[in-house]
């Protein structure tokens, strides 16, 4: 107790840890205790939203939240929690500048989110973007776009069908709206193009399970398959992605193509 | 000549070739003349607003023009062009992707623009950006603020005092208007930190000449002068940065500081 006040330490200012704090500053009156949240960023990224910030629908800004204007009476240090000792209830701090240090406290919430996976797959690091994070949203607009641009400025054909072929990996929330947002994005940009068409582009969702979309359970998840292909998108199930070296990427099934 | 119309091409898509197009566009007849356009990227920054997109009180895709949906009966090509051969009428294109092609033309613009200059202080390369793209607008912004976030998540007099000291190389437009508009988006952004106060940073322009602003004139320079000392900012003049090395500048006056 910091003045007989209860410290609280919120590890991690995601979903879990941002609700956690504006739950506590609006149950606690002014002064019934010193609450601290630690996150590596100033912000909280509304991850649902992530799909539509890509494509432009929404503004990125939009999809995330200031916390320091938010929870106007919480300590926010940007930096990382590298070790919690609940014995001695303390912390260890890394802030973004400076050395590290320790914090004490009486109640921590550990709330730290995830990270994008990335699966053991030769050359997937090397020529692969996670989606977790603004940046990335914005990186793959641009990545499509960019590629749109290099399809339009070159007459070879086997550059032109490279640049224009995109691959996603995963079936699930991310893998799924992230392709038809993006779909939809370039679809809609065709009109600004004179050579790039809507047929010249590949789209490919490459999942190893049976289905897509099991959070929403098995009809809607066939009715959003019959959706995909329906608009032209090649949807390989039950295969894996093997390998994504040197931009060649080869599937459990055999195919094989650039992207 | 192509199908007997003559083949116009501008290299360069900043304000200079824009401009052109967008005048070619206008007062040529549809099919009176081919017109491409080469530039890196498919949009145009219109650099006077990069300071107030630096410092939020523009959106930052309100400060570019994309390209091709203004250039309707223009071929735009990203990439860029390294060779012009103008006995031959022919220019080397090197595309975003794929190898390198000649386009032939009968008559060319050449409105390239500048790339931001970068003095020969030793330092100056690694710790210093330049101002001249949107990405770096960004930075500048997202740099002010994560310096804040970094004081106020430590304790270290030393690290907060470095992470407080902003240095700005150059008392022209470009210099001028990127510290007045991060001296007022921090000024402001205070009122969300605790320990973070206007008092706590350090401005400081640094400038060789004997006057800030010598596109205005010099009795308007005195003015501007006169405004940003009044509002604490730190102004050097006749004053070179000699070196940066490790974050610490050496000015050519004698001053020495971390930043």
């Amino acid at each position: 107790m910091a003045n007989g006040r209860p410290r609280i330490l919120i590890v991690g200012g995601g979903y879990v840890g941002l609700y956690t704090a504006l739950g506590l500053q609006k149950r606690l009156r002014r002064g019934e205790a010193e609450i601290t949240l630690v996150n590596p960023e100033s912000f909280m990224v509304y991850q649902p939203f992530l799909p539509e910030a890509a494509s432009g629908n929404i503004e990125p800004r939009h999809v995330v939240v200031p916390l320091r204007t938010v929870l106007k009476r919480v300590r926010l240090i940007t930096g990382h929690v590298t070790a919690v000792d609940h014995e001695r209830r303390s912390a260890t701090i890394e802030p973004t500048s400076g050395p590290p240090y320790e914090l004490g406290y009486d109640v921590v919430v550990v709330a730290p989110g995830s990270v994008s996976r990335v699966l053991p797959v030769p050359g997937l690091a090397e020529h692969a973007v996670g989606f977790k994070s603004v940046a990335e949203a914005i990186y793959l607009r641009n990545q499509v776009l960019s590629r749109m641009d290099a399809a339009e400025s070159t007459d070879d054909v086997g550059v032109r069908r490279r640049a224009l072929t995109f691959v996603f990996v995963g079936g699930g929330y991310a893998g799924v709206e992230a392709l038809a947002e993006l779909e939809d994005l370039a679809r809609d940009a065709c009109r600004y193009y004179r050579t790039v068409r809507r047929e010249d582009m590949r789209w490919v969702l490459v999942e190893a399970a049976a289905g897509i979309l099991p959070e929403i359970g098995e009809g809607l998840g066939e009715y959003a398959l019959e959706r995909l292909r329906h608009r032209g998108i090649a949807v390989f199930l039950e295969t894996r992605l093997e390998s994504a070296e040197g931009g060649v990427m080869r599937l459990s099934n055999g195919e094989e193509f650039e992207a």
